[in-house]
């Protein structure tokens, strides 16, 4: 009937009003300037998958001629993107913190919130109180979060337990709440999130060298990256420094929280080492932004946090854009700085508070975060031969992403080939 | 077995992890200043339903006791709220408007976009050119949205029709697509909403009168209150005080859209002429503030419209809350300048961007609202008696209201003791 000389598939979607592939540039490498206005958008689209991979995208007429499928999707008009991929998230905590935020919106300061025992510290004894079990459950059900909310591939850090055992026992919660988990999670490292109590007034030094000789040994086998916070009165530039050197030379991809709060040359360091991101941004200097646009570190920005914690400036998207770095938006997912899950609500911040056009967050929350995670061989676009992640919006138009907001438009997630409603 | 003397009810909730019941203040009149502090929170709370209304608010263990119930739903710990009150809302329009959203978000000007034929003139085409049938799917389906995010009744404003036929036909639409919906709806005539094209150039004063003397008899049974968007530039602070006082004389509750965009004294006239609310303010005087504190209009305050506008003002809401003036939260929702449905992230934005407190913005969303509809005999708190519209919530208590964001808390909603997943 047709189907003469049509392929099998495992699954056929049909009927997607915009089907966005991002298939027409390359199929790897971060969008930059002008390559991010193109969309690769199909009218009435269509995808087939074949064990778990995309084997062909177009219309439905011309798809339904070529493939004939064990199951058929009708997306129902419905607009998909490449599943999202959030590239900055803290997903391993124990406790969240709301009372904390509702102080913070009263006027109070984040010194102060510290100092009565709240911010980092304060997720640090919660997640050293919890057993490698609870966290594992814990971290599993905020993945599920990620898949509700379109999210297909997460950067998950470490970074609440500053000890070696309770940094090794987050990894390993994580790499358990990951273990056949629909959400694909890349691991980051991130000992160095702030300096623990006990080693506090003067002995900072001995805790980088915790981090370097103890802790970056202990972690092998459970991450892919490091990341280190970049602050002056945290790990300033030295000392951040000498911990990414160290895990960079056992391997480890390079991520950096980069001029946040107070401007440091922190991404001209992500630069200078090779980083594969610098994140926050918002005191980032010119020479930050010139040293970015000339290499493959991406900014990654996170509208969400600064959104969140109140403050007036925010990284500089436009002149980052403008100048040619790689961009990527992520949700900075934490209990203290940004509790919010949904890529699609920071696209509505990336665009009323950065200024960024849907096309600059498509590729922002695709194959430029994918690209920051070296996974852009597998995910982040359409292209035939990747994994077949995808998700269905309830939107009128690409065009309406940032537009809607408040809600969680996904209808469905696709993560491997498999359907999650 | 322990119920031989357990009174018959239809339904009954148990295992509320927080049941906010807002019971510890009288059933009704808005809540104010100290008095949004008490929450009257029942940890492991219950809800007895009979016909359709509260019969009683208890712990899980005391209501089993007295109440044996035909259909008992296990609440599985979440937080309980009332069903949450939407009191400003744009629900009756054709076509959504994101082209002209990201056009602001990349830095045109409102007035450009409405001379390129945005703004709401574009909206009114699109109503005018759409049946009546056409209009009421849409406004049901917008009925479904504001639902799904947990809310149970709305005040729907009609406004995008500007001529008597058009306008006729809005309210007609919205009273169609509430019959029978869970969502309680209160229908608000706007005609005033702008000046359409076909008056531009001297003729205000012609389509005034149009609305006095044409418009509201023929509205005449199809809404509750009359409200004007009050701005200088738009209908003057003596053009809307006839349009105001012409609805009154009909019997009409009145509304005002004051103070958002210039300072015009709209509180003030909005306070003068006994209106049930003065909506936006970001630019209210001081004597407005006053002059809201000493009455019984609601400060209505739309902390989305100015975050989408991108404005840097805000409403004062801290100076209202703090000289006593009866505050309440809405959505705005409408294609235009604020395209959510969701009153969780309007708190978020309450928190962050008014440095309102959880509980006050609770207040702001249930009893307060309702009692600017005039609807506090029969909504906004647990009462018994009153109808049985809740919300259950996936969050770790009430206090994560606000601090959770980006999402969907909605696990379920009630309304009318019917329970909608």
């Amino acid at each position: 009937m047709g189907h003469a000389t049509a392929a099998p598939v495992d699954r056929l979607f049909v009927h997607c009003g915009e089907l966005v592939t991002l298939a027409d540039g390359p199929p790897t490498g971060a969008r930059r300037g002008a390559a991010m206005q193109r969309l690769g958008v199909i009218t009435d689209g269509a995808v087939a998958v074949r064990g778990g991979r995309i084997v062909a995208t177009g219309t439905t007429d011309e798809l339904g001629r070529r493939f004939a499928a064990t199951d058929e999707i009708d997306v129902g008009g419905r607009v998909v993107l490449p599943g999202l991929v959030d590239c900055h998230t803290h997903p391993v905590f124990a406790a969240t913190r709301e009372g904390e935020f509702h102080l913070r919106c009263q006027g109070a300061d984040y010194m102060a919130i510290a100092a009565q025992g709240g911010g980092i510290l304060s997720s640090v004894r919660a997640v050293r109180a919890a057993s490698e079990d609870a966290l594992t459950v814990q971290t599993r059900a905020h993945l599920d979060g990620f898949l509700r909310h379109g999210t297909t591939t997460i950067e998950g850090k470490s970074g609440y337990g500053l000890s070696t055992a309770d940094e090794v026992k987050s990894l390993r919660a994580l790499t358990r709440a990951a273990a056949g988990h629909p959400v694909r999670v890349r691991r980051t490292f991130l000992g160095a999130h702030e300096v623990p109590e006990e080693y506090r007034g003067g002995r900072q030094d001995d805790y980088v060298a915790l981090v370097v000789d103890e802790m970056l040994p202990a972690v092998d086998g459970l991450c892919e990256a490091c990341d280190v916070f970049a602050e002056p009165k945290v790990f300033d530039l030295a000392r951040s420094r000498r911990i990414l050197t160290a895990a960079r030379s056992r391997g480890l991809g390079l991520r950096v929280h980069a001029d946040e709060i107070e401007p440091m040359g922190g991404a001209e360091l992500a630069v200078e080492l090779g980083a594969e991101s610098a994140d926050h941004l918002p005191q980032v200097s010119d020479a930050g932004v010139a040293a970015l646009a000339g290499s493959d570190t991406t900014a990654v920005l996170l509208p969400g946090t600064s959104f969140y914690l109140g403050k007036p400036k925010h990284a500089p998207a436009r002149r980052l854009l403008e100048a040619g770095a790689a961009v990527a938006l992520s949700t900075d997912f934490n209990p203290g700085t940004c509790y919010t899950q949904s890529l699609p609500l920071i696209v509505t911040l990336a665009c009323v508070l950065l200024h960024m056009t849907p096309e600059e967050c498509i590729a922002a929350i695709t194959i430029n975060p994918a690209a920051s995670l070296r996974l852009d061989a597998e995910i982040g676009t359409l292209h035939p031969g990747k994994r077949a992640d995808l998700v269905a919006l309830d939107l009128p138009s690409w065009r309406a992403l940032g537009y809607a907001f408040g809600g969680n438009p996904v209808a469905f997630t696709c993560a491997g080939g498999e359907v999650h409603h």
